[in-house]
């Protein structure tokens, strides 16, 4: 045991399968769920993946030694203003967000220097592109990266109690600061993120096509964006809302590589073209090599699929 | 057995996974393969998939019923100018280009209509990142849509010869005009791989970012446009090039599109990308009600994943 009680805030996706990490690992005394979503407290209660649920925060947090934030980051200032004046001394508060400044600024703004609450800011980076506590599962951390970006606020007690958590939940930890955390995340996540909704959204509306066309072919490339693009709109519009000038920066960086490839395309530049796509052919290699996908099973998987599509 | 003889050209990811296929099915009495790698040919062979190999094209398909132009399209102008003389009366050369109007020119500039020679253009919507024989599988193409675009130069019985044989593989069959092929396969394939490749090749860019760190993190995100710009780059350069028009127009579109997104991320205009993101998990919602993706079982093959990966 970890804790003797944890209370998560936001039972959805990470928020549920980190529930299920908590339960398999025996990490608390008493497990406690809150969301606004009452749907979401009878479900995880049915899950049997909390022991109890409260949907008011204030409530939710008496007592605890550990609250974790697992809400979009948008609500982390009204939420930490509202549970911080019930929480005992000594209580850790860490959270999951995928933007880590604006997540702590949010979070510290409202913890006064005497309260004696400690925070361990933290971004398991795994997830798919579902919602919801039914969605979540045991193994969704397993063998990713969890960043944890401590600050002033922070004790090397609680960094390591939280560290504890997520390498029961078989995630690999590393540690930065809240600035480079969020550039990186730009690039690797955001921008992604940013190109895919955006792609699904021009394909969809192009005129003088049918949807149902678009739909019925999607497997040869656009499917792959909207599995992306499935992912939740609120967490979204927050993330990029707030890591805004290295994104701004970013979209500006790629339209003009883009840009130099429709000009290549226009010239008839084959050249160009292949050496471009040679070049992003090894990275995905590298990608390969360095574990972030298995493709030595894809047919496998592929096989079980169409096993099971009959 | 469809065919007494069948000769495919370019034993690749594709054609390696047709020949598998037909010897499943036993479409033919004589499986050839052609390729102008003699690693791959010798691969097919020790493979088993096919009963013999030859370098020469125009050896290759002597006496051939069906030959099937499974290389870039790209070299199908050559290629087909070097085989058409050495082809039999009533020969059916049918190919798996993902360009059909292109294609069909290439083929049929060097079929002279008094040469008895049948032409059936098509396109199995199917495959993987990877390349070559040992890539290919029996199950790729199953349960895909394979489009035919019969010309002047298809005959009913060779269109439907051909059918049988994707049918076989187990593909839904469609029949179009080449001009609505590529304009609809633009938007859900060209534009989302030109769109993987370009973003891929930004982000690998970028300076004062390490390497190691955008591969150490690419499973949030980045890691699902490398699968997609890991593709062939002699294929990609030789549709994107073939495509030319209906391409550079959807790339306009798209940054118009980017640009507007850009602008309400300045302006913190949350409500619009809220909307935005919203539609585009609708649209993720209908292609897997459209079977083009499988994502009930993706908890368990994720399970199996992590199996492996340990």
């Amino acid at each position: 045991m970890l804790f003797n009680k944890i209370v998560i805030i936001g039972i959805g996706l990470i928020g549920s399968s980190l529930a299920r990490v908590i339960k398999r690992e025996k990490f608390a005394g008493h497990l406690t769920a809150c969301d606004n979503n009452p749907v979401y407290l009878k479900q995880a209660l049915e899950l049997g993946i909390v022991d109890s649920v409260e949907e008011n925060p204030a409530k939710a947090v008496e007592n605890a030694d550990l609250v974790v934030l697992a809400t979009p980051v948008g609500v982390y200032g009204n939420l930490t203003a509202q549970i911080v004046p019930f929480l005992k001394r000594g209580a850790i508060i860490t959270d999951v967000g995928s933007v880590k400044k604006f997540a702590m600024e949010e979070i510290e703004k409202n913890v006064p220097a005497d309260s004696g609450i400690i925070v361990v800011p933290g971004h398991p980076v795994a997830g798919t592109e579902k919602s919801g506590p039914e969605a979540g599962f045991d193994t969704l951390f397993d063998g990713r990266w969890c960043i944890l970006t401590p600050s002033k606020k922070s004790t090397p007690e609680a960094v390591e109690l939280v560290r504890q958590m997520w390498l029961g939940a078989k995630m690999r930890i590393d540690t930065m600061t809240p600035e480079h955390h969020d550039k990186v995340m730009a690039a690797v996540s955001h921008l992604p993120h940013l190109i895919a909704f955006s792609i699904v959204g021009t394909v969809a509306d192009l005129e003088g096509y049918e949807q149902q066309e678009i739909i019925k072919y999607s497997a040869s490339g656009f499917r792959d964006f909207t599995r992306i693009a499935g992912s939740d709109p609120t967490m979204w519009r927050d993330i990029l809302l707030n890591n805004k000038e290295t994104i701004l920066e970013l979209i500006q960086r790629f339209v003009e590589d883009l840009i130099a490839l429709q000009r290549n395309i226009r010239w008839d530049e084959g050249d160009k073209l292949f050496e471009l796509f040679s070049r992003t052919r090894k990275i995905r290699k590298e990608v390969i090599e360095a574990r972030q996908d298995q493709p030595e099973i894809e047919k496998k998987i592929l096989a079980e699929i169409n096993k099971l599509a009959k």
